[in-house]
């Protein structure tokens, strides 16, 4: 359920270039012009508007934004332009640098997109970093940490609905014995987490659940502040409950004092297109307020403006 | 460099599927024909004669070939009629079944085929099998064995020619070490050969040879006889030398008492297409005997005839 709004009457891509290049025109840049149009396309538009725009006007749309926009208008416009594939691999190699190095985005990647995406990152990876995704990752982190990380973003899910009753309820025992030993990071575990459908994970969840009384994510809480633990707690929501990952996401990100802009950007741009409507229910179910009006009271200028047109008004 | 040769003038798909429907027809089946026709065909084209063959009779012509065709007659036309991301993941689940298991079929399929190929091979594995190919082979090893293996099966490598020299001399010291102090399944040497790229790992390799005066695969031969090390040679060999590789699974094949004709078989229909003319030299300069010359002297019947139409004549 994307929150993402096309218009039905649709101008001409060059039509859209043009527009753009006028934003960009003259003492100071449009910026309302180029909300109008950037948070109204669809990936293929905005493919299309960056490929017409580059041969037109021999400059990567990309980049004339970049120099145009700052700071947190600058990060979604730029973020939400780019084609997803591009913008995964983009938000993953930033996440295995440094000064913005960031597992959970990589968890996030890896887990709540479908196996065709992942892939589809995976080779836009190799295109624009010349390296393998995998390798930056493995290269970054170490540990237990590198274990669970490097399979999950290697992973290629089976799909279908098929569900291995048997097996789901086998795995389920394995999972709470390596969980009561405390071995986190067993090979084992390791391995149910990073290779099997998501339906089938779900059903060996449900397993856990019933047989042992608890919610596996509650048994992975025991030390409430290890960070190892945090990030298996997340690998498990995003693949099972990604709208409630995502809403959780957005609340401390929103409550936080100064908000946390990095992964409001980073939800809303990612996820328009998929299911920002889902997150958006969630979100008021949980916080009584609806998205919209918390990031209209936290947030400010064309930053807001882009952010909120994105997100669709309060009809959540 | 394929041996696959395609008549200039070919005739129809329709035509074809004539013949071979022909050639299953009234008392007894003509193999001759059948040969004349699918081992002078590339994947595009057999995949064709497939589609059509399945519109007009209502029969994958695949299980029509099993039930006319014996032994490894059979397993080899059936081998290569298959489109080779099909065929490799009908292999590569053959290799982690119980009685047809073999971690030398899943090195070969994780490391001898481009990284889109291997990519192409997961995709049509979930199509025919319901499931994932590391899936599979996590659930079906162990230990170091499974380590090694779902790394390899999962990596989706970049191919690019660029090479990091810096890169190549520090990991190149790493494997040094972690091979002096025989951690031949430790998380750092993994890494570097299931996501480094082939010409990097070339680089990295030509700096081990250098640096320490051995080629690595000497110094994984420590104890000849241990299964995982051999495994590992293997895996150095597929990534970096595949034609070596082939000539010697080739060699030892014919040599063996008897014939080893499962490798034989897999390795003239996985490579007829793509790289069996230099397999071919590479067989030649090690055993002075033309590969076709050596085939003829082990096989017989149609398997053979069906062997030496896709090695070709001897002009290796």
């Amino acid at each position: 359920m994307a929150t993402l709004i096309v218009p039905a009457a649709l101008p001409d891509v060059s039509e859209d270039v043009e527009q753009l290049h006028k934003a960009f025109s003259g003492w100071g840049t449009n910026e309302d012009l180029i909300i109008t149009i950037l948070a109204h396309r669809n990936a293929t538009q905005r493919k299309m508007i960056r490929e017409v725009y580059s041969s037109i006007h021999g400059e990567d749309l990309l980049k004339v934004l970049d120099k145009e926009l700052t700071s947190d208008f600058e990060r979604i416009v730029h973020l939400f332009t780019l084609d997803p594939p591009e913008r995964d691999a983009y938000l993953a190699n930033e996440a295995t640098k440094k000064f913005t190095s960031s597992n959970w985005v990589l968890i996030e990647v890896a887990c709540t997109r479908s196996s065709d995406d992942l892939f589809a990152a995976r080779r836009a990876y190799h295109a624009r970093f010349k390296k393998s995704l995998e390798e930056d990752v493995a290269h970054h982190t170490t540990g237990d940490f590198r274990k669970l990380l490097v399979a999950l973003v290697s992973s290629y899910r089976y799909e279908g609905p098929e569900i291995n009753a048997h097996l789901a309820k086998s795995e389920a025992k394995i999972l709470h014995e390596k969980i009561s030993d405390k071995a986190y990071a067993d090979d084992e575990l390791i391995r149910i987490f990073s290779t099997r459908s998501k339906a089938q994970l779900s059903a060996t969840l449900n397993h856990y659940n019933n047989d042992f009384g608890h919610a596996i994510t509650k048994d992975l809480k025991q030390d409430p502040k290890d960070d190892y633990l945090k990030l298996l707690r997340a690998t498990v929501k995003c693949l099972t409950t990604p709208e409630k990952y995502f809403e959780k996401l957005l609340r401390l990100a929103i409550n936080k004092m100064g908000t946390d802009e990095n992964a409001l950007t980073r939800v809303v741009a990612t996820r328009a297109e998929v299911d920002l409507g889902r997150i958006k229910e969630e979100y008021y179910r949980r916080n009584t307020v609806h998205l919209a009006r918390a990031i209209d009271k936290d947030t400010h200028g064309d930053y807001e403006k882009m952010l909120i047109e994105l997100v669709g008004a309060e009809n959540a």
